[in-house]
């Protein structure tokens, strides 16, 4: 870390899962913004998160979720229980996945395989198919797994690994392109503290997390209502336990459309009234820039035509 | 009427439909504001609701829903497409019948029956019962009904009337407390010009007439929901043909609460964006002064609070 | 009518609201089955429908709705406390009304204008904007009002009638074609004995008569869920109080199908769980003949399937 | 394993994530009829699954949900994905963590934290707040992640492990009950291949994966409702992406109730018909023993009572 000098601006830090190599550190190369500042290489999403919250930080990059294997937890239940973040951008990072080995390795003598946890899962089908009986050891990152094989610190016998890792260390190719999904894709998302939502572009998202207000049935549908009576789709929606108890959950939401947008505005506040507990993420723009299409019936304009009309009604206007 | 001079207030003008000994007569007799007043008797829903629009008169009272034959449906479909009106008052009339005729004349001898279409189908099942084969001279008034046997107008031989009639006319009492439900009332409605609702009691119904957007299985559904997500109870739901096209109809509404209630204020905008065409009759105390009821997590304070969330998430203040 | 012998088949009896001439008698006249048989004249609905249970006729022909007017309560609240009755055929009448009156009368002299209550309301707008200060007396049938004039046993100056009057009475046209909409139409069933229905025929629609469980916010809607959750539609939803409280009511519903179709029999048992009164009143053919739309997946066939796969799934079998 | 002899019944075999002394081992032990039989220890879930399908074992016991880290994804993944399975037991045990070392350490020594996922993710709170500074390093199981640092296979310097652990094997005590939540618990069911599900209890549970049919608004919305228009309550919904693109999910359903239930099979056929892609995964009691609970209006006698309602409209009975 260079020393700041007065005659130039200060420098951002921004936190990520490291080492150098893995597809976190890609994501925060999609970042503008991000170039040429400090990057901070922490080892969990919970240090990533307080590096943002104690201010050692401007921001953190974390994996939310993957197309294959779904949520990232640990960053879901992070984001729920630590108050005065607010995501802030989105960024998506494609997959892919290669067996590799200490050179020498056979690919038939490989029983025990190093791999995170989500790399695992979406090889899964490749491994039960090429090597049923293979037992797991999970790694802290993707390129963890690949480096203990020379280490010496695992015994595992292969590991799976990001492609470019051939191009830094000394590591035989058994297998490539071994994930289950070509198209395979892991979404980032960038958070800062809480600040004001970046200006509406068309193409956003809004990311909430709403506990139910008890376990009746229908409270998941009041939820999920509040936002198709307003003609808004939802791109995520994930349970997660509050952790009290067995069968109490919260919801992780992601919602097209920002909260600038009157529909989403009203929809918010519908979850607020009915939700005990409910966390507004951030409305920020989504990674692939699709503009947000919605029925002409739910636009801001009818929404402030309808305001206009109450108004005059409560006055005693005659009606137009 | 008295003429007016310069040192009295002037007086105000009530429509009504006549003539003296109506039912209709008995609800303008409910209402404090109308005493000493002028009184004025017409012949139709239509004529008193012009009465108003022109400036004739200050109001209507005009009959609106009876507990045994339901709507009234020349009321509403007046209401539906006469702009420029507004429901400030309801009162509820208990409704009584006796069967009259010429003295003289024998029940058994009864065949052809004079009675208002909605003072008939309030005696259907004792007519139907005690004079299976009857036929019905529909009349334009209770009143009339009874009138017209001593005038020789009409050749009815008996007629349902109000029992107050007796001591008016000569007329024989051939059957008391004829009406199928000892539980009868007639439900009026005070009409004025458009002007801003009456402050709200606690005890309040909401009128609105909505048309729904298309005919596709559900559009009834939505609208209804406006209501049931805020909680708000309907006291009355009546479909009325739009008249262009079977099939096609238009919906009279009564809601439990008061425009001022934010919960209402709420439903009601929600019903402007969904229907093509809402008509507002009005908030105004419920006649039985019954306090609504509602579930707590609707009430004004919980939208208060849910817009003061929305305005500090926006603004980027860290969440209480 | 003629005397029955005994080497030709007993003819069936037809009860319609009479005299010849009215709208209900030309209904009738659509019925192949009815011609060169007995047609019995009655005076009320309730008449009708009493033939019927008590075997004087085969079917009784009713009015049911009117496409300015709306649902013929009578006739609903008829259908609705009347037992054993099955709708088995539909009718459409196109209404036209012709202003009469004795001979030599002149429009500017029109007071008093006798009418069904029906016709009245289907008039109401020519007559508020040609004679704002009529009054209306009521009339027992189209016919009535007009032979009424003649008779002079009706002070009436004027009447409402069927264009035919001019045929069969000595009465002076003052205006024609004073309907309010020129494609007013006039829906008539034709009900029977209870009887297993008709054959489907695609083109069908199916009545029924629901109380709700209790006055709760949202038992309407759950009603309406039984049919929009199975791609339903509905052509008819009207509300008549059941008579013992204001605020109770029952719905007169015809929905798009019959109850041979599996979505349909579905519908119509979620509403018996759910209702504590229900009234099947009959699957029959629509007078329009209109095939009836409904999306794919509430075919027969994704019923039978969905039968078949829960069948093999509770006796173990594997899953295709 | 002792051989089997003629004159003795075929021992099962029973599938499990070892080895000895896993949570997993310990759900299996509360199976009576697993009692003297056959325990296959296995490597992962894939593998203790496909024993089942490939005839090699009876059943296999497998961790699914766990009260703080919710469900468990490679599980759920396999069961959506892998035909010809069925559970028919659930079990729950009890979790609690300590953590140990290799002797002598002391744990503001602990930097690099061995231990299963799962694990991990339960004790995050106290990590974050004990040793903020950690990383983690994954573990194949409980077992293996403190055997590891015994072996010198794993460069830990501490494992988190259940209790039992200190009985077997010579580490250091470094924390104690280090669990986030004193009532964690996790859920285990039992799989064998498809057979008929076994008899309901009273006290049942219905697992089923279900895609939806398309992403507009309100598909899950439509999903839920099969279950909440039957009165039926789940106690588990989880989200899984298919795979195939962000964005697209299958649901993990737990219901209450069997499918002998006449509400539970009603509700399964209505989720069939809509959903291109459901899979039941079977009726089997409750771990917890707990009595489903449901409104009156949702017993089999109700649903009976409607089918016979239903055949005898249909056959042209006269309405009871």
């Amino acid at each position: 870390m260079t020393p700041e000098h007065d005659d130039q601006p200060a420098r951002r830090t921004y936190s990520y899962l490291g080492p150098a190599g893995t597809f976190t550190e890609a994501a925060l190369a999609q970042v503008p913004e991000a170039r040429d500042q400090i990057w901070r290489s922490v080892r969990n999403v919970g240090e990533a998160l307080a590096d943002v919250v104690d201010g050692r930080s401007d921001a953190a990059m974390i994996a939310i979720e993957n197309s294959v294997d779904g949520g990232v937890s640990t960053a879901q239940d992070a984001l729920a229980t630590m108050p005065g973040l607010r995501i802030v951008g989105e960024y998506l990072v494609p997959v892919n996945f290669v067996l590799v080995a200490r050179p020498g390795t056979r690919i038939e003598d490989v029983s025990l395989i190093a791999a995170h946890p989500v790399a695992y899962a979406q090889c899964l089908q490749w491994l039960l198919k090429t090597l049923p009986e293979h037992a797991h050891l999970p790694a802290a990152s993707n390129v963890a797994a690949a480096v203990g094989l020379i280490d010496g610190v695992s015994d595992a016998d292969a590991a799976i690994a990001p492609p470019g890792i051939l191009e830094h260390h000394d590591l035989e190719l058994l297998a490539s392109d071994i994930g289950d999904n070509e198209h395979a894709v892991t979404r980032f998302v960038l958070v800062s503290r809480t600040v004001a939502p970046p200006s509406p572009t068309g193409a956003d998202k809004t990311s909430l997390i709403a506990e139910l207000p008890d376990d009746h049935p229908g409270a998941l549908l009041e939820l999920l209502e509040q936002f198709s009576t307003r003609g808004i789709n939802l791109s995520l929606i994930e349970s997660r336990p509050i952790g009290d108890a067995l069968g109490r959950y919260r919801f992780v939401i992601d919602a097209d459309g920002h909260v600038a947008d009157e529909r989403m505005a009203d929809a918010l506040m519908g979850v607020r009234r009915f939700s005990p507990k409910v966390l507004f993420l951030g409305s920020y723009p989504r990674a692939d820039r699709a503009i947000v299409r919605y029925p002409q019936r739910y636009s801001d304009d009818v929404f402030v035509e309808a305001r206009d009309w109450l108004r005059a009604l409560i006055s005693g206007e005659p009606e137009a």
